[in-house]
């Protein structure tokens, strides 16, 4: 009994003192878990009427929910070009989506989040989708990530045959190493890398969420006693969709909403890891998705609903996704803010919290630990400076507060989306003089952004 | 410490006997919370983008959430009739909204939930809008309510001249017996009754939402040894609004905000009494609001988004509505059902868990326990039967499966609600034999029930 009181002592003892010299904590985990095309209103707790996901609600329940997130473009590279350096696309050189075999990647030069995290010691890992460049020195293992297992870009797309293959390499549907290297690479027939080099080709997809999800545990429980980073880019719901056969068929939004559930259900199996591992008040976990949903007409989409617009589009429904972020302890359980963010603004927030030293170069993102943390100051980063929505290397709107400017190919649009968040009425017309002032912003944005790319 | 392990033992012990016991819970304490003209994406966990509801989400994440509820009617009286009696308002003499000094009123003869339960020893609380006749004879007290503290009626309406007043009744704003009686009734200047008798004229309702929170915590705190029924309908947020000045301005949703983040700390000052005094595992819990919210063009009124129209209409957004209902220990966290249910099934379902005795008239609503217990047979109720969407006395559309079809002035028009949950693309052209089928459904269903009503 005496034993047992003294354990229970030291124990508490010992929370309390953690806790009360970790106002600002340091060097936690951070896990970002990043969906590929996933929609706004698809999971749950975002509204979706028809896809379970008793994951991620839990995982809002016990932290934050952002409500107005923003990824940095509404298309796959450039996306992921900016969540992985803290800058807008065009900033680091990745203004459009790479194809297998090109000549373009995200420049080694910019500082990743892996890259950051390696100068304060973590253990690094990409799992799934990267798309940020297949030559050699643009893969994750070249841009501050110690191992890689994924495909190298989008499961629509095919092979490059210049892949290094490994020796051991799995082969499928006919294929052989010869037709990797010579035969016209066949849609859909994507290669598995691990680090550098084809593993498996094509891969059987409907294996995907399940592998990258063991993968991920078993990289937490390597490295449960330091800091590790760990990015998860998953690589559904890109279309072709696939669902592993625990998944496939039980939802009730048909294939899309089976590869949702099972997203959610890897999700899950993280944070459960964690939380068994007793390291769920030292790890710092972010979900959301790269980009908003395909609009495809036989429903294999997702939905954005009740933001307007899709993948591809600078309206809300192209960029808002959904964002939930957990951190035990440290984010307050069912926290929500409203409040502008955007995934530019993961990198200063972990540089933030590791004491990181970030690049010197511009860089468009900012630290919101406030608004993570529930400060009652915390405003949203963007708030004066204003969002921007690049489509490639033109910009083509700007959030300022609730307001939104759309201006392409030379139409106005400007919304108020406190009131219209479907951004159904365009109240350019009367409201000339908002409509000048936010079209100056974007001017003088723009104009710095290109003399300012690194 | 062999005391310890004893009282462990007992209580675990005991807990375990409980639960195996109860597969069919008996003589649960029933509470239905009500609000007034909330659209359906006007809680967080339905995903309003602006309104913090942290009580809500967290009833949602220790609960079971609806996505596909339905409200009885778009309009007030009508929605109350049906929820009270398990059938639709026009079987029950109240298709439409009642006025101050009505001759009408929910027919005596009807056996209200609160009926039914006084059946079975229940303790009756109503408090809030009752909106079922004003006449004393149609009171709640005449309705199976042991108590009443409430506003009769809409708060946008005035007073009935022929009220009992009680004799310390306050009077504010300049009025007086006299004025009550003889002047010409006011708009929004209406009346706290408490059972049959005015209280406080004009109420202030800035006090109200606290109020009823009060008088529900003390019901409960009376009742806590016997079984109970409460039902809190709030009178807001039916316009004009009110906020109590702890909430007035704090939301980022204008006055409107204000007012449902004031509703979601009520529905959590309730449920946490629940669990302060032990008995959230012996108790249902059921929020939702009686139909859509209003189409404002100042922006006091509510969002169905990403649902089409507003209160008065038989598109979704008037009619279906967000519902939580919470039962710890018997309803799983967390969980979720897109099936669809209404209000009409909670007298049946309430029934069920109680084994009291229903009318032995025609009934509309059906047993929703399979799908509030999570039985993995459960399907909607209304999968085969259809859901009826009534205007007044005239049937407009029904749901069946994913179907709608509605009928109005000659419009037909018919949706996929999978795939299409906003109504925007009518298919009836295409698909004549599903149309040609459901006007059958309607054309029978509207047959039977005018030669039923009761």
């Amino acid at each position: 009994m005496k034993l047992i009181i003294g354990f229970l002592a030291f124990f508490l003892g010992s929370a309390f003192l953690v806790r009360a010299q970790n106002e600002k904590p340091s060097n936690p985990n951070v896990i970002i878990f990043f969906t590929d095309d996933q929609g706004y209103q698809d999971v749950g707790v975002f509204g979706s009427p028809l896809i379970k996901t008793p994951n991620l609600d839990k995982m809002a329940a016990d932290g934050i929910k952002f409500t107005s997130f923003y990824s940095a473009s509404s298309v796959c590279s450039p996306s992921r070009a900016a969540l992985l350096t803290g800058s807008y696309p065009l900033r680091v050189s990745v203004p459009v989506v790479l194809w297998p075999n090109s000549d373009s990647g995200l420049p080694t030069q910019e500082l990743t989040i892996a890259d950051m995290l390696k100068t304060k010691g973590y253990a690094t890992a990409c799992i799934g989708k990267w798309h940020l460049g297949d030559k050699p020195e643009f893969l994750p293992t070249a841009q501050g990530f110690d191992s890689y297992l994924g495909i190298p870009y989008s499961n629509d797309m095919s092979v490059n045959p210049n892949f290094k293959v490994a020796e051991d390499a799995v082969f499928r549907e006919g294929m052989t190493l010869d037709s990797l290297r010579y035969a016209k690479p066949k849609k859909y027939f994507v290669p598995l890398l691990r680090d550098d080099a084809v593993v498996e080709y094509p891969v059987d997809q409907t294996t995907l969420t399940k592998r990258y999800t063991k993968e991920a545990i078993s990289f937490i429980k390597k490295n449960k006693e330091e800091p590790f980073f760990l990015y998860v880019a998953q690589t559904m719901p890109h279309i072709p969709l696939y669902a592993s056969p625990d998944f496939k068929g039980k939802s009730a939004r048909g294939l899309y909403g089976d590869v949702i559930e099972e997203i959610d259900w890897s999700m899950g199996t993280i944070l459960k890891t964690l939380e068994s591992l007793g390291i769920d008040d030292n790890t710092l976990v972010i979900f959301t998705s790269d980009n908003g949903p395909w609009n495809l007409k036989d429903g294999q989409g997702g939905s954005a609903l009740p933001l307007r617009g899709f993948k591809f589009q600078t309206y809300e429904g192209g960029m808002r996704v959904p964002m939930i972020a957990q951190w035990k302890g440290k984010i307050k359980a069912g926290s929500f803010t409203d409040k502008v963010a955007s995934t530019i603004d993961l990198l200063p927030t972990i540089a933030y919290l590791t004491e990181a030293k970030v690049s010197e170069k511009p860089m468009d993102g900012k630290n919101i630990w406030p608004l993570l943390s529930g400060s009652k100051k915390a405003k949203s980063p963007h708030r004066k400076d204003g969002f921007y929505y690049y489509s490639g290397k033109t910009l083509e709107a700007i959030r300022r507060g609730d307001w939104k400017l759309r201006i392409r190919n030379g139409d106005v649009e400007l919304y108020n989306l406190k009131n219209d968040i479907s951004e159904s009425i365009n109240i350019a017309s009367t409201n000339p003089k908002i409509v000048k002032k936010l079209q100056k912003m974007m001017d003088d944005f723009d104009a710095d952004l290109k003399l300012n790319t690194h």
